[in-house]
């Protein structure tokens, strides 16, 4: 088996592994007594911080240890948001956030505060100028994630915070995809990570509130971790968490460069021996083990499962593969392909013989799911008769990958200039016409409303 | 070294250990995927909330695993409010409650809810008819402990249930102490338990919420554990926390029976041991491992210390072991001696050697302490001049047990019938000057205003 899927969880490292155990017999009391267990569980707590705090670049009493990367973005925001109530209610994020800051918004949102999504480019990147301008008098808080956890594109961390500090505005970085790569560069105020995607065990995350940021916890009210996370604390995991946050930063170098030209080969190589790809991500400024393309006429859930049966764990943003049906918000602000999506992200350690088994074995999966999927083998050049002005592909109650197989497939019947026009009812379809017509180099014209789900109009330019 | 107190954080139990050390390898990646590594971990979950659930007695899709003990206590009282709002804003609690519980009632109380706390007798226990009363058509939910964590005390539990089920609200129980010694009984509606008080690992909890009951989560969004407790799941550890149930269950009913015997001794020799302590909890219906009782004339915190140098490790809800410098609202709410308080609370496996040895070493221990703090050393009957009416004792600036050690100095100076006013600005005064009269069959008349702190005045009647 080839797990590479690391930007989900990553593999316990053994450093981990072997702090875990160390610690349970010593770090299983309450670190706030004042007894020689506790006082032992204090001494583990202490240096748990200091480690992990060094490894970050913060004061140790700037961090607390919580139950989880996504108790840490929750936890984070609403406790700057509150700390900056006076300020106004202006909270900023970019569209490509994981779903933890995103979900915190809405309820920001919903209790009255206004949000601004900062769009990205095709690469998956705000821009620094465009996400400044979001600024406001009364923003109390911007967020940006410092590596996209679906395209591993880098974000302009750095720039943001340069911003933001000018404004007189914290900026929290969801570094949960880059903390075991390096500290997070520039004069950020918040940060978030999470212990598993580094090889940490779970059930342990991390939240940093720079010294002289506004920050007011909220919930009950808790005496643990400086009031910012209630609840006893996850001892031996936050010292197998911390140490495991050294081992791989000592790593991290070497294993960046090796990670680094494998992804290289399957960028390269992907669209060589997979017809109709799109590798997407920024191709430079992008985290060393992650690497995404989608793949026109297929559906995830097919590629993800056959790829299973194939020794290789992956995951992806298509819509088949989620339980709302709607494809990955990431895919969408990038305005690329959903459909058969495929991100592959190496852990530590992957092989090249994994990676070369994998590139051996990806163009069969691809080309079986769509042979059974009856997708168009290659572009058809028909002879077009006249036809009525608007041919009309009847897509309704088909999921992705059909209504652009469909659309594909009669294409070729249109004149050069005419249109046709996709019924769907496929949320997925929104974004995947749209992304087929730029691949293809065919217009998409827009969407009309319909009797039921949306008619997709696309011109034939070629 | 003799750890006494399990009611903190119980030693990881060997079976937790061994499960814990087995799932590590299988139980790092994301259950909620769906290739080889993801499906292994769904397993586990799946196995580890069937585990659990047969040991609480509910079905598995009513039970969530959550961070802490805390963090299913403030989701589950915030997501039970927020079901029924519709109903009413009205909360009821007991006074002695965990203090996560106390402080979400507080929280719901700043936001416009109303807080009922249903006092309690002088053992610990609420009154059924009592908690019954605080029902009101307005009412959303009630919160009753199964045990309380200071004293052991039993709440009726079942008693309290039926009230809640007769009038249609919903009952929570905070099942923290004695989930590991048996199922809550009763027909109670959402329970909260925490796994490193049962000897499973830090970081697990459990949320139960019966069918039926409207629940509305609250904070953002997270699909994972049915939307009720976000963030990645602590897998091996929640699998080390349903196993370590298991056992201590199957050893539940003969340890009972022994650390029962164990904790009467206590009970029974100590105030035979050691002069002026009142043991508190009821002596039935209690826990089978917690015994309290509180010593007057020493701090709580110089006992602690005492005591763990002779190699025991107890806690105390004294004042001066506080952060806050409070006595524990559950010796209040009680209304005994709050000051030199001592809690044993015995792990599984305690031996009678133990046991013996700490009723060997108590009595020289506090003997100590009163001797360094001046303390009487019995009852003094001095011949009593007349006097003005009311003798004063400036204790201002002195901290517990300083007050009530001058009283008891000076109260054989006062005539039979006569006053004493004690000025003391220590909060522990307060609770402490009435149970002390109490204990010594001594008149508490009552506070009084003073310019600092307070007068406590008290009569001497023999």
């Amino acid at each position: 088996m080839s797990y590479f899927d690391a930007a989900s969880a990553a593999p316990l490292h053994p450093v981990a592994r072997q702090a875990l155990l160390a610690s349970l017999d010593e770090g299983w009391a309450d670190p706030a007594r004042l007894y020689k267990e506790g006082r032992r569980a204090r001494l583990l707590l202490d240096a748990a911080r200091e480690a992990a705090a060094e490894a970050v670049g913060c004061r140790p009493d700037e961090l607390v240890f919580t139950p989880s990367g996504t108790a840490a973005v929750h936890s984070g925001i609403a406790g700057a948001l509150a700390g900056r109530r006076r300020t106004g209610r202006h909270l900023i994020v970019s569209a490509v956030e994981h779903s933890s800051v995103l979900h915190t918004a809405e309820v920001h949102r919903d209790g009255g505060g206004t949000v601004t999504e900062v769009p990205v480019d095709r690469t998956g990147a705000v821009r620094p100028a465009e996400f400044a301008e979001a600024l406001r008098p009364d923003t109390a808080l911007a967020c940006l994630q410092s590596a996209n956890h679906e395209v591993g594109t880098l974000q302009p961390v750095a720039e943001a915070a340069g911003a933001c500090r000018a404004a007189g505005v914290p900026l929290l970085v969801d570094a949960a995809q880059s903390l075991g790569w390096g500290p997070v560069e520039g004069d950020w105020s918040l940060l978030a990570a999470s212990a598993h995607k580094w090889g940490g065990p779970s059930g342990v995350g991390l939240l940093v509130v720079r010294k002289g940021v506004r920050f007011a916890p909220q919930g009950p009210r808790d005496e643990r971790e400086s009031g910012r996370a209630p609840g006893f604390e996850n001892l031996p995991a936050i010292v197998a968490a911390a140490a495991s946050l050294r081992a791989v930063r000592a790593e991290a170098a070497q294993e960046a460069a090796r990670l680094r030209e494998l992804t290289e080969r399957i960028r390269a190589r992907v669209p060589a021996l997979v017809p109709d790809v799109e590798v997407v991500g920024d191709p430079e400024r992008r985290l060393p083990g992650v690497v995404t393309f989608s793949c026109l006429y297929v559906d995830g859930e097919t590629v993800l499962h056959e790829l299973d049966r194939a020794g290789f764990s992956v995951s992806s943003g298509s819509s088949c593969t989620s339980s709302t049906l709607t494809p990955s918000h990431v895919l969408r602000a990038m305005g690329v392909l959903s459909e058969g999506n495929v991100r592959v992200s190496l852990p530590p350690g992957t092989t090249e013989e994994d990676v070369e088994r994998f590139l051996a074995v990806l163009p069969g999966v691809v080309a079986g799911v769509r042979e059974k999927l009856g997708a168009p083998v290659s572009r058809t050049e028909t002879v077009t008769e006249e036809r009525d002005e608007a041919l009309v592909v009847d897509a309704l109650g088909r999921r992705c990958p059909i209504p652009v197989i469909e659309l594909a497939k009669v294409i070729g019947d249109v004149p050069v200039g005419g249109l046709v026009r996709v019924l769907a009812d496929d949320e997925a379809a929104r974004l995947d016409i749209p992304a087929w017509c730029e691949m293809r180099g065919q217009e998409y014209v827009g969407e009309q409303p319909a009797d039921r789900g949306a008619a997709y109009v696309v011109r034939r330019l070629s």
